[in-house]
């Protein structure tokens, strides 16, 4: 009664004030609703809607209002945690023996902590700017020279995908070492399935044939002279450490190259593949300190020998020096990249699987090769342990010799008895057949784990258990049985960076004083066009490494991945609802991977069909070169089209192509909005031309983050697309890789998505209806569900926003970057708009004209961002001697404003140049960026003060990102290529890095 | 058979190589083997045991092994963190209504992560060398301003220990500006109950009066003008907003002070207490994103007037300008502090809570004023809906006012029905008598839980459940239960910080702004003498943020906290073990507060004893200046001893002044090993002569990481010491605080340890036999377990150190001192080693002479430090013109010699000045420390090169460490004091700092 103090006059309490309030779509789109109406002003519009109303054609505007199921509406940031965490747990988590290319393994906490968990090192792009990315260039150089050391070649990557389309790359190189001539490629028929699987996919559309054989058997296939190349793994799938050497010299006789899919761990035992004749050597880092996470992301590795190296696949950190002539590091040889060589490429590969590479190495840096080889010394005495324990009690094991994997006859019909009595004290094994078990041992097995695994053997084989310390003594400290030939003798990691950072304080600093020289989203707005550095919310990352998601093997049955299925199924039936399809396939774990899947798919439709001769692929210009690499992969020609002087499809060049290909389009790749930042008119028109030859569309959805709620390529009119869910929907790009890169299709699509070897229900994911019917092209990646953990980081962000910020998430994309596009038009030509005036979410800034008048490249006023504290946009491409400039939603006004800021002033700078007032070559522009050391000398010889080289703007006087080198050299790096450590040429591999010996 | 490849000639494989091998002691203590012999032969010692052996005194040697009980063998990390998962997994986590100070809350997860998550933040040092501390200074001012703004009130400090404490050292201040002169202070009795306890128990030792009362009746206690102060909570402990202006009038018309405990999410629609005229504010941050943790950590505050800050106690940070004459913050008016006023202050309080301060002030900064009184007005609008509901049931709610709190009267006996069916339910209720209950609403609390309440109630009573959706329109939209009169109507957190930063990309990249400021471990040493700022592992700091320990609030019923329990029992046993005492009390949160928690147990064992004089503490005068203060807070008169030539305690001195004191002798206070770094010889006959002379001997244990396992203070023959667990046992100091100050104590004192009013079997965790006897001397701090929290991390590191591993890092310690002592020595004068030449784990360097001859002060060795990436050692305490190292042994040999490296480079540039080469005021010491805005500048008049300024050693080139302010002008700041933002005066709070208007 005397309680209602005041209602009289006021309101009552409304639902919303009721509402948990720790929303997450004002966290994420960063304007302020003042800011909102302050920036719509500038850009001429009365209205957010109005602007956007303008932007998006009619023809394609989707008016359903995107339903996301139970995704639709948004969850608060701690609702969703708790969701979250109850559909983890539904995961059960045993002691996994699976092995076959997954072992679990202890993520040394302070590297978890400080870079899995740390935005300084997950919100980094690719290093192209390399001034301000040493910190991951070293690190990347420390996993080339661990890679290099451990398989004994010379030559690394700096990250593949997976071990399975690490294998597929080597194949593709092997083919085109032949040049293209040998059409044979030979599979040891044990080598992981998942490995074979994706051999044999990869090969349909490279027009190879894969043969799978047992090694023994390859030279019979030489006779023709048209093998070129073999695969064997190296220890093989059942644990056989198996001498290949004399294989080798035959093949090698017989002018074919040998590829060996091998184990980092093993390695420190084992004589490599280089020592033993291996030309390529490729697989997967996980073990070195990555989470299982269902299947991934890991890094894979490939190294070969310098012979080789202009034809390997991905990126490859290098030595160079900078303009000081100081060591400083880069990505080397970038010609040998799609980006460049386009359908002459001999990969798609872009996105990679940098931040993975960066733990794994990093797990190195800390254990050492002593740590290392302690750790592979007690995998393989378990291993040895439980070998003698399970025959003395009367299982044969039925490998000769192993590392750390055993597989086991345990008797006709008993294997699932065994399996039985594993799963219910908590373990699994690898199921083989009825009478054989599979039992890996890894780095976290205990002596308590074997005398379970024998507890288990008992109670299935009805035979009284062996005890693992009894067997121990019988048993030799050292590669009991590894086959003495194949004993390691070489020394691997004497670099000192792998022999002075074992304690945890030395480790922390060296992770941090690496981070430092990094500029990440932790600093400013990373505007790269076609790349949308988004935030990376914390709410997104935290269930990353929660236990739940993390240990899971990717072929444990599926009962206990029941939390990974439900996350799949909303997810997938979100990304089907946003896209516009039918169905959607998780597989993929790039926007490149997810190209070739959507391209294989088309071919299978096609094939299915009878269509047996549809393989041209028509592709604008302007397209990103992963799609005509892609589209070569697919086994396609391609055919290309002009764009016009607006920056969209030449309409007569396409309807011209078309009609010269007529019976043989395949497919029209497009993006959309256009690489220009454009939302073309017309592009539903061009789907129905293609349509009309025949030919199906696939949509490179790289921009989708303008479509979310605006449109859809579905309702456009396209067949199949990829989305980069590290673009549009949150994934970190952890400076270049991890991604993911589904595909949603059509109906008439879907049986065609991709499935898997092992988990064998997987892959298609449908949500629409075909009808059960599955004729799968094939496999694409190694496991079932790509990189499945950070899946949820995408789960996360469309629970988060709902269906109504998704949307509003793309209108702020809009609203940035005409907001953007209108504070430096006038200052700069902006490039390529929309009927309205307005461009997409990005837009593309002219800096030719400079060029051409005064020298001035785009790279100097990329490098020139840098003294302001900012990464460049992206630079010359699509168009070359251009900016393009992506800000995302995320970004506040006030960022935007600065980063426009920095802009003008440079334009003024420009502007200094022009007038004769600066020199033309010795100016602020050409001398950036301008480092510390530089900054700082005794001698300064610039006409420009140390002042304006290094704190032209009032925030960097307040917070400073100082960029560690002057510009960088890139001619110089790759006439003296060096991508290891130790190395001994014209630049050493190790002055001024740090621990230099 | 044919499985065993190797053992002939072999080893077999041994249990140590198949233990696994994520071990932490090889993380902790950094140096290698190989280091360790090369550092003992350079301190002429043939092993570290020898190195030891000479080292710490023969009668004191400790020869039991130290037995840990089960953490007596090491767990690997892996191991531990599983351990401690089960454990935790015993705490039930039900949903919190029971308030009382402590509310659930949601932490940010961009601050979680960023701060509470990230070494950048946790390892840092209190912010004395102000020019590497600027992130976390201007984080403490946004701190000191949100307290001001909230309050009314305009002086607040940067955080004490909790709500109970505060409200303590408020009445002190009372005392004290009466000078001592009244008596009596007055507690409103619907104050939180252990805020009352608090202070009842601290009136003793200062000899006040704390008188009990309804504020009602205060004023009837004026009469004899004894009363120096009262204290009411507002809202009061059972919700109730109560107006007490009349109340204040009173109390000011007779000349008594008014302080206010108070609720800052209360406060942003509460008329502020400095508006009604209270004299004092204090209270808890926590619910300001920052958990639970069963009772802390948590940054308490208090704020006053400016005419009574002076006396304010803790630290309190303050504008002022750099040598540059920009302005810069630095800690203000540090003559009030203990360090300095020993016995004559008017807090010992050293250690606070600044981590804490930090996280409470970003969530500020984050949400801001809107979002604040968006989730005050749903906090208040469920409580009211509640408190309808309830009524409609046929409840009576017995407050006739409140905010977030309602006491409901649910009628006679039905009390434990009602708590029956929450427990069911899965809540917590709080209990007050059996027919009432009380519910206090929070951030977390939904309009379910509302419902879920209903049904509490329901089953409890017998009344058919209301229904919170059926309610809600019968309630005001804001202030339905706020007294009209004590509606707020001023601003709050109108200051730009406080409006900018609310997406979390702003947020992200603020706090990564103000972390780069800041020099922490993450980047080099600290080797702070007498603050082990040793490794705070990461494993250690992982199950901080785990739920299962976060979100219990300190009054739970027992059962709900057994994994606390657990702990609490493995740790207190283990610091048993390790003092050599038999009872631990695990209360105190600091290490001053169990300096005053040791001595009131020893005042409570008199007192039993009927020793009512023995009052006189003998306290060398080498001591730290909390041992003076809390001496005097506990009621004690500190006669002071000096020290020998050699730093050891004067025994001609000692005695006699024992013999003057003899019957009035209370306490010894001594710290072992001395604060010079030296193991005393004879300290055990010092305790002799206190304990034949009748007192007891209290060891400071500050440095307990010279004695874990090589001696103890219970084998020296002290009789009780406090544990700075934020020193030896790796609590990360926080930037200054948190901390744990646990205290040992002999079974003839276990009796008087503390309790708690609350958790009433809780306090003093005896692990000896005390008999059961139970004579405790009060109340020590606000939550029963202190900061209970935190002790995950100190028992963590025991479990994975084990008792050798432990004892191995005290020997690590003083080998990495005893090795930078040779190292420097020559260079520097090494004062005061044992009788062997050697120090303990810290030494101290005289830089005395260089004052002497060439004006060259500690100051500007320590400011020169930071140019070369290093903080400075403790400098001149306890002695002045000296620096004292403590480097731990968490350095490895490396970073012992960069340091070392460092301070000979400034010994040679110390003798440029002495060789008269340099001038003796313009010089690169006295220019100390250089900031990028001074080293570019353009006019550059120093003698000196920008690149020796800067660049002085070859790590700083490799990677610089900036400090961001020239050296701060201490004077010029207190002459001119400004403690908040928004401020106007001779400097304003605002230029430079990032958001200015
Ligand atoms: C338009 C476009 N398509 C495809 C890709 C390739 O995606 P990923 O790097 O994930 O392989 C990119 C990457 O930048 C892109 O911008
Ligand atoms: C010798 C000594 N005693 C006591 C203390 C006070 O401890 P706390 O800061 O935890 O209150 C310190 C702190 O530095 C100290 O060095
Ligand atoms: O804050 C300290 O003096 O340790």
């Amino acid at each position: 009664g005397s309680l209602s103090v005041g209602l009289t006059g006021n309101r009552s309490i409304s639902t919303q004030s009721l509402a948990p309030s720790d929303t997450f779509e004002r966290r994420h789109n960063s304007a302020t609703l003042q800011d909102v109406n302050d920036m719509v002003a500038v850009c001429g519009f009365k209205s957010l809607d109005a602007l956007v109303e303008a932007t998006v054609p009619d023809a394609i505007k989707r008016t359903d209002g995107m339903p996301l199921d139970n995704m639709h509406e948004p969850l608060t940031e701690s609702q969703f945690l708790s969701k979250f965490k109850a559909m983890a747990s539904q995961n059960t988590v045993n002691r996994s023996f699976i092995g076959m290319g997954y072992y679990d393994t202890h993520v040394p906490p302070v590297i978890l902590r400080n870079v899995l968990e740390n935005p300084g090192w997950y919100t980094q792009y690719t290093p192209y700017q390399a001034e301000i990315s040493q910190g991951r260039l070293e690190s990347l150089l420390n996993y080339q020279t661990m890679i290099t050391d451990l398989t004994g070649l010379p030559m690394a990557n700096a990250s593949l995908l997976d071990e399975g389309t690490a294998a597929a790359e080597a194949m593709t190189m092997c083919s085109a070492l032949a040049r293209g001539k040998k059409t044979k490629f030979l599979i040891d028929d044990r080598c992981h399935p998942q490995t074979i699987g994706v051999c044999v996919s990869r090969a349909d559309g490279l027009g190879l044939e894969a043969i799978v054989a047992p090694y023994s058997e390859f030279s019979k296939h030489y006779a023709n002279n048209d093998v070129c190349g073999v695969l064997v793994q190296y220890p093989d799938t059942d644990g056989n450490v198996n001498d290949y050497q004399a294989m080798t010299k035959e093949a090698h006789d017989a002018k074919v190259l040998v590829v060996a899919a091998t184990d980092l761990l093993a390695l420190t035992s084992l004589k490599p593949p280089g020592e033993w004749g291996a030309d390529i050597a490729v697989g997967s880092a996980q073990r070195f300190g990555v989470p299982m996470g269902y299947g991934g992301p890991h890094a894979a590795f490939l190294a070969t020998s310098d012979e080789y190296k202009r034809l390997m696949p991905g990126r490859i950190i290098g030595v160079s020096i900078d303009s000081g002539n100081k060591p400083a590091l880069r990505m080397a040889m970038q010609t040998r990249e799609q980006h460049i060589r386009r359908d002459k490429a001999t990969s798609n590969i872009c996105t990679a699987q940098a931040l993975l590479a960066n733990m794994a190495a990093m797990y190195a840096v800390y254990h050492g090769p002593e740590g290392l080889k302690t750790i592979a010394n007690r995998v393989h005495g378990l291993a040895s342990i439980f070998a003698s324990g399970a025959t003395s009690m009367g299982a044969t094991v039925t490998n000769k010799s192993f590392f750390d994997t055993v597989t086991v006859n345990v008797g006709a019909g008993k294997a699932a008895a065994v399996h039985a009595a594993a799963y219910a004290a908590g373990m699994n094994l690898r199921p083989v057949d009825d009478a054989t078990v599979g039992v890996a041992f890894d780095e976290t097995t205990s002596v308590a784990d074997v005398d379970a695994l024998f507890a288990a053997l008992s109670k299935g084989m009805g035979a009284s258990a062996a005890s693992a310390s009894a067997i121990a003594p019988s048993v030799a400290d050292e590669n009991a049985n590894v086959p003495p030939s194949l004993v390691r003798t070489s020394k691997y990691l004497t670099h000192p960076i792998f022999n002075s950072y074992g304690s945890e304080h030395e480790m922390l600093r060296y992770l941090a004083r690496l981070e430092a020289k990094d500029l990440s989203l932790k600093h400013s707005m990373i505007a790269l066009g076609s790349c949308t550095m988004k935030l990376n919310a914390t709410s997104e990352m935290i269930p990353v490494t929660w236990p739940e998601w993390c240990n899971l093997h990717p072929f444990v049955p599926q009962e206990q991945a029941k939390g990974y299925y439900e996350m799949f199924d909303e997810l997938s039936k979100a990304l089907a609802s946003i896209t516009g399809f039918d169905s959607v396939s998780l597989q993929p774990n790039s926007g490149a991977s997810g190209e070739y899947a959507g391209l294989m798919a088309i071919r299978a439709f096609h094939q299915a069909n009878g269509d047996h001769n549809r393989d041209v692929c028509i592709i604008p210009v302007s397209a990103h070169g992963t799609n005509p690499a892609s589209a070569v992969m697919a086994g396609m020609k391609v055919v290309s089209v002009g764009v016009d002087a607006a920056g969209n499809v030449d309409r007569a060049d396409f309807e011209k192509k078309v009609a010269e290909n007529k019976d043989r389009i395949a497919a029209l790749m497009v993006t959309y909005p256009s690489t220009f930042g454009v939302y073309e008119e017309g592009v539903n028109e061009l789907c129905d031309i293609i349509h009309e030859a025949g030919g199906q569309v696939y949509m490179d959805g790289a921009n989708m983050n303008a479509q979310v709620g605006l449109t859809s390529p579905g309702q456009i009119g396209a067949d199949v697309c990829h989305l980069n869910l590290h673009k549009t929907f949150c994934i970190p790009h952890g400076g270049g890789g991890p991604g993911m890169g589904p595909i949603g299709v059509n109906a008439h699509l879907a049986p065609f998505l991709p499935s898997h070897p092992v988990v064998t229900e997987s892959g298609a994911m449908p949500v629409g209806s075909d009808g059960g019917r599955k004729e799968p092209f094939g496999t694409m990646a190694a496991a079932p569900y790509g990189s499945a953990l950070i899946l949820t980081i995408s789960h996360a962000y469309i629970n988060m926003m709902g269906s109504k910020g998704l949307t509003e998430a793309s209108k702020r994309a809009i609203l940035n970057a005409n907001y953007m596009a209108n504070r430096l038009d006038g200052h700069y030509k902006i490039l390529f708009t929309g009927k309205n005036g307005t461009c997409a979410h990005e837009f593309i800034m002219d800096l030719r004209p400079f060029k051409d008048s005064h020298g001035i490249e785009a790279e100097d006023i990329a490098k020139r961002l840098i003294d302001y504290g900012y990464h460049a946009p992206t630079m010359s491409w699509p168009v070359a001697g251009t900016l393009m400039v992506e800000p995302t939603e995320s970004e506040s006004k006030e960022e935007l404003d600065r980063f426009c800021d920095a802009m003008i002033a440079i334009r003024k700078e420009i502007a200094e140049v022009e007038s004769g007032a600066v020199d033309k070559e010795n100016n602020v522009l050409k001398g950036a960026p301008h480092p510390a050391y530089q900054a700082i000398s005794g001698e300064w010889d610039k006409p420009y003060s140390r002042e304006k080289a290094v704190f032209p703007a009032p925030w960097v006087r307040q917070s400073k990102f100082w960029p560690t080198t002057g510009r960088v050299d890139n001619v110089f790096g790759d006439r003296n290529l060096n991508t290891v450590r130790n190395a001994s040429g014209v630049i050493e591999g190790d002055e001024l890095f740090e621990a230099s010996g």
